[in-house]
């Protein structure tokens, strides 16, 4: 399998085929890396502020140094040597290479970094289509509120998703539902309540979920931050999901059952509407929200 | 900071220094790795077939094919190419390089290999004096039965014991002993009884401790595996970890608290001598033991 385009690694960029780290990289040794996803539209990053303050509290929780790189000038040149106008930003701190393995290593961690262009549609099929998921047990560890690259949880969930010929999996403890594999999790009730879960250890603060919240409150619809369960998605009028990646993902089944009316909802297109708006995109061109 | 010596990667030996893989491997983006560490004595493997049994375990976990190589001539060629007498061979097998980032990756995830020779004292300094321990929260996944590389708890774990003047964590939750950073953890009750938790989603099935009970069931002392906590592990007579890196070691302090006597226990002597002796040291020379 092969990697294409302009990636930043450590100080200088090169083509993603020639990027190079040694295997005794903390991020490889003990996933003590933090990373984030910015999305980019018309060119522009979008919301990149709070995914940088992100950023550095996980990196606090992992003990490493925050870069002293200016890491906005690395998104920009990573948008303009791949000419990228519309898909993400992967960024990767990792506690570096820092000798021989060592559980503890030394007191200063001094991060190292790894940056790369994914072009992807954002507002695409899925937006448009919706996506069917299934149930899974949130195996994670218990500081999920900090974006580290510990994912075999979330890998195995888009892969049983897949197998069940679903896109993603909306992870739950014991019927609490927690976030979806990559991406928070929004319900609206048979009474119109638009509900999300409250932010804690146990889900990831999402960037999106926040500017949705931020864009809601000028608007007519409250938010209600709350857990809820499996059967509260399976008994909802709408569901959708929020995220960098997929933005707003209508949730149109979970385990082969329909949700709602099997179709996104009219308030989950209010939502779309809202916040392609507010990423600049020309809704006149989105012919089916 | 530089590393030394002969390490294997995918195919190939190469000085440390040399080894260099891709970025976008799976093991350091999504932390999709099983790895193993097995110790060598008189350069001689320590019960390498049941790590490698462990390592297939886990690889099923993780959805990771089994690699072809044969892995214990790999382990040999390390030992010989760097003279190895005493010390740890580390082993990673992770997902791979499968292209850009992706959560779910191809059906079929082909391995990819990264192991290294550590010369380390196994029988030093720590078997012969003990070691002073802190507690702290056990925030890892929920199969820790599994060996992957998600390893940030354990990191933190020896990271806050070192500034608290201790060598290694006791994990718990909810004040009910899971494991220590990197060994399991086992205590002589006030009664005399050898206890050690029993297996199961929460824990490692050590294979070093698993060596012991089957040494144990030919002596006198029987083990009691259950759950315990860390009021039995202040009030146990005895307490010792065991492990491949530091095979047993007598744990004398929990939180700056004297546990027994604040001195290594006649049951861990005898327990040190029994393995000692299974993988071949010189008791003699042990004047200590």
């Amino acid at each position: 399998m092969s990697v294409t385009g302009w990636v930043y690694l450590d100080g200088a960029y090169m083509a993603a085929q020639d990027a190079q780290i040694s295997p005794f990289d903390r991020g490889f040794l003990f996933a003590q890396a933090a990373y984030e996803v910015t999305a980019v539209y018309n060119q522009k990053l979008i919301d990149f502020e709070p995914h940088l303050k992100r950023l550095s509290r996980t990196l606090a929780g992992l003990e490493i140094e925050m870069p002293k790189e200016d890491l906005l000038v690395v998104h920009q040149q990573l948008i303009r040597r791949n000419n990228l106008q519309e898909g993400l930003i992967y960024l990767n701190v990792s506690a570096g290479m820092q000798g021989i393995r060592d559980f503890s290593g030394p007191e200063t961690l001094v991060p190292s970094i790894f940056a790369f262009a994914n072009r992807k549609q954002l507002i695409g099929d899925t937006a448009r289509d919706g996506i069917a998921t299934i149930s899974m047990p949130d195996t994670r560890w218990q500081r999920r509120d900090l974006k580290t690259t510990q994912l075999v949880t979330q890998s195995l969930a888009y892969r049983a998703a897949r197998r069940a010929g679903a896109v993603t999996a909306i992870l739950h403890e014991d019927g609490i539902v927690t976030e979806a594999a990559s991406a928070n999790v929004w319900i609206v009730t048979q009474d119109g309540q638009l509900v999300t879960r409250d932010l804690s250890h146990a889900l990831l603060p999402g960037i999106t979920r926040a500017r949705l919240i931020s864009l809601l409150q000028n608007g007519a619809d409250q938010v209600e931050e709350r857990a809820f369960t499996l059967d509260d998605v399976r008994n909802a009028r709408e569901v959708f999901t929020s995220s960098a990646g997929a933005m707003i993902a209508p949730v149109l089944s979970l385990d082969g059952d329909s949700i709602g009316e099997g179709q996104p909802g009219p308030v989950t297109r209010a939502i779309q509407a809202a916040y392609y708006q507010f990423i600049g995109a020309d809704l006149a061109a989105l012919d089916w929200l």
